[in-house]
C-alpha cells in the first residue's frame, strides 16, 4: 500500500531559532500586529510503500532519526496518510 | 485570544524540487525502499493574537501572500489551533 508521509522538523523549544526572529521582524514591520514566537523548520513530504500504516509511521521515524531531523537541535512531527 | 498558525510552505506540484530529489537519493542510499516524491518546504508556526479563528486564519493568509510563501513557485497549507 503508498502512503504519504508528512513531517515537520522544527528547532527545538529553547534553542534560538534566528530564522524564526527574522521573519518576526519582518512581520512585525509590515504592520501584522501581534504577532509572537515565530519558529521555522523544514516540511518534508514522502511517499511510502508498506504494508500497513504502521510500518510506513515506523519507516518514517525512522527516516527522520537517521537522516530528516538532527537530533541535537530539532525535533520531529510525522503524520501519515494513505496516499 | 492566542492563537497557534501552523503553516506549510511546499514547492508547487511539477515544478523541480532538487532538494527533495537529494533527500530522496540519500534515503535511498540508506537502504530505505518505497520512497518516492519526496518534497522538501518549510514549516512556519506563528502565534497570533487575534479576536477570533476566523480572524487569526485570515491574518495568516494575509502573512502567507505578502512574506511566507512566493506565489510563482510555491503553495502554503494553514492549520490554526487555539494556543
Amino acid at each position: 500500500m503508498n502512503f504519504r508521509a508528512h513531517i515537520r522538523v522544527m528547532p527545538r523549544d529553547g534553542l534560538l531559532d534566528p530564522q524564526g526572529q527574522a521573519v518576526e521582524n519582518a512581520l512585525t514591520e509590515l504592520a501584522f500586529d501581534g504577532v509572537s514566537s515565530v519558529r521555522v523548520g523544514r516540511a518534508i513530504e514522502v511517499g511510502v510503500a508498506a504494508d500497513s500504516l504502521e510500518d510506513a509511521e515506523d519507516a518514517t521515524r525512522r527516516m527522520c532519526e537517521r537522516l530528516l531531523a538532527n537530533p541535537v537541535t530539532e525535533d520531529f512531527l510525522i503524520e501519515v496518510d494513505p496516499a
